[in-house]
């Protein structure tokens, strides 16, 4: 059995952004040497999700725009605290804030059109992406 | 340790649909021969998810109805691509695309009610879920 | 390799809760003797979630005041089973009704705020949630 950890940092220029890392966990899960297992994408920090969706930019901005429908900046309680991020935990809520990919034959099991995304709604400081490898 | 994978296909008769998948996982589970481990079971197409529920028509019809509010068809920027299906893509957004499944005494340890659904919200065309076992 | 199952049962004072679970969490991770791997932690009855966040009291009030607008108490098909909690079962949809945990260096390999909330919303009676670790 084999177990593999990594991490990811991102510091975004945008408050709001989406990040495809598809690539880069590839790249982790070559280096683990792990062919068949999971492997398990996680935000670190509790206003930033992982979405697994498409790479075509109007989409990209249809889930943004959708986001803040769902989850509008505004008035929350948890501004008491001097926070002003509320809609940010939120929405890491509504996209989910983690995923596990299946490692099929040394590579991503993923589908035709699955990418993976680090979904930012609260950016511009440094934030991490904790990447955990499970298999043989 | 051992892992199993396996893939299950859908072409659903209509555009969305919710399909319970608990015995055909379940069968997959008892293949593997794994009886301790974990089952994620993910949907490979980015306009279908997985949901974890309730095996009752009201409350499927419930969900299907209430994700159409919070997501419904409509106009969006992804439609500029020639595609139509943008609300599908937030739908399986919602109620998440995957799930992972705990395997006790060589068996799914669900919940009293808990059933396992795939649930399409493009269908009409052949789509692929993913399942992955990982245990002993 | 290793695994290791645990139950945790709650019967909540109130209809909605969120209950931080993260030491009890921690604890059966401890008792698992599992370093590097993974932890499962899954509501086992279909009215409850779990959510990964933040401990404070302001942002806990938000997000069950959030979730009742986007899936209030009411009229559902579901109720004419002599059902009167559909709004529960979307509930735990929208936050999503289980996490997995990376264990890196024998302790959960959680953000500096992530902490892990059983989230309750038709209580008052006793249910359940399942943790299932698997590492070496």
């Amino acid at each position: 059995m084999r177990t593999h950890t990594d991490y990811l940092s991102f510091t975004t220029r945008q408050r709001h952004e989406l990040i495809n890392i598809t690539e880069r966990i590839a790249a982790i899960v070559a280096a683990s040497k792990v062919t068949e297992g999971m492997c398990l994408v996680s935000a670190m920090h509790i206003t930033a999700g992982i979405w697994v969706n498409d790479e075509e930019s109007g989409l990209k901005q249809d889930v943004m725009e959708w986001l803040e429908e769902l989850a509008p900046e505004g008035d929350y309680r948890h501004h008491q605290t001097g926070e002003d991020n509320a809609d940010a935990h939120l929405k890491r809520t509504l996209v989910h804030h983690q995923v596990v990919l299946p490692i099929t034959k040394g590579a991503l099991d993923l589908g035709p059109w699955e990418q993976v995304f680090y979904a930012e709604f609260d950016g511009q400081r440094k934030k991490r992406v904790v990447v955990k490898i499970l298999g043989e």
